[in-house]
């Protein structure tokens, strides 16, 4: 029996081996649920970068480029980290350059992985649905908040690991801790997360729709997947039948 | 209002200072339960050290001395890592050097810490009571296991947060996580234990009764506490009136 594992911030990775196993990253608020309603709405690839500076040079070579600092659209770019903005025509067909502070670190750190898949609330039947017919050792990457752990992405962990735990070998503290978690939240994740800190530091900015829209289970049918340092849609890789 | 947060394991310390602060060292299973054990049963002062050539030489030096790793106690020492060992009066009035997995690196990890508490169930009452007594910015260092989470140190967290709830602010990720586990345990800490990897390692090595006495609230009314590297009884520090 494949298991399943959480890592909870990108900062303790080098403890978790990704060698051969399939990684979910996750980052709710809001890179992974930005990067699923993108790919959602057509846009081609989305390529992650550590840098505000690497994602400028995309954005002169022509991408689409879109960055956040701290909850914040970054000065000359096209997107902040809004899902919002990405449901656009406009999109259809282009590249996009991405770097936010924690998602796009999670993605990078994981590269040695078998796969890496997106995770949000947005897609989450749909990962499920693709782990169970590609079944192996899984690790949900949290992405936290500059290394530190968070409840939002950690609720998520525990949210896959429930749709899942009949399927796979359920032992280690990191999941076992995701997975209660999850439980204790009960159905109003909202009301959940409202003490946590990255919730309080949203909501200053003046993103309650987002952090609502972000929560939302199964708005999107489709699976991103990091191959070649590019995010696709993992039906981009099959040939059409 | 001051506030309260956990560090997961001492991996992350780096991330959570603790210049000013008054943390409280956990590893329920055991470091931290045997060194409230000992204490209560009248150990005079414990030296925690990181290697086992450093225990060794204290131990050369006269010390009695305790030295396990993964969980098994290491030959040509006293003592080992089982609560039950110190429960003896052959201990009273001697000084004790002690390495373990996990506990010891952990308090030497917050050296830099306004105040270290040694904290375990065993105690948590008078842990909570020193605390409201000496109020402070609290945080709660579980010691995990080699550097990841682990279920039991952040459910004493949990538990340990619930009682000061009330006096304390409470919006770190790290307390909300710890909390949440708490509330989700309910009342059986070792069914809800029961999966965790520390369990099963410790159970193979056939000390089940040491799991239950390390879950045990409140058998001993004692607040070790670290005082220029040694663990000593806090009353040892005021003078009698």
């Amino acid at each position: 029996m494949y298991s399943i594992d959480v890592c909870l911030t990108p900062e303790l990775l080098h403890l978790y081996p990704v060698e051969g196993k399939t990684v979910v990253v996750v980052d709710i608020l809001r890179a992974t649920s930005v990067m699923t309603t993108a790919i959602a709405h057509g846009i081609k690839e989305i390529i992650p970068v550590k840098t505000i500076a690497e994602c400028k040079d995309l954005k002169d070579a022509g991408y689409l480029a879109a960055a956040e600092r701290n909850g914040e659209m970054q000065e000359g770019f096209d997107f902040g980290n809004s899902p919002f903005s990405y449901m656009v025509d406009e999109i259809r067909g282009k590249s996009l350059a991405i770097t936010t502070t924690n998602g796009t670190v999670a993605i990078k750190s994981s590269e040695e992985a078998a796969e890496i898949i997106i995770g949000s609330f947005l897609n989450i039947s749909s990962v499920k649905n693709y782990i169970l017919d590609n079944p192996n050792d899984i690790l949900i990457l949290c992405a936290g908040w500059k290394g530190r752990v968070n409840l939002e992405d950690t609720l998520f962990a525990g949210a896959l690991i429930e749709m899942l735990r009949d399927d796979f070998e359920l032992n280690h503290d990191g999941a076992l801790i995701a997975h209660s978690i999850y439980i204790n939240a009960g159905d109003d994740k909202l009301k959940f997360l409202h003490g946590c800190s990255h919730f309080k530091r949203l909501a200053k900015l003046n993103i309650q729709k987002d952090i609502e829209f972000c929560l939302e289970h199964d708005v999107y049918d489709v699976v991103p997947i990091v191959k070649e340092g590019k995010i696709i849609e993992v039906g981009e890789l099959v040939p059409i039948k």
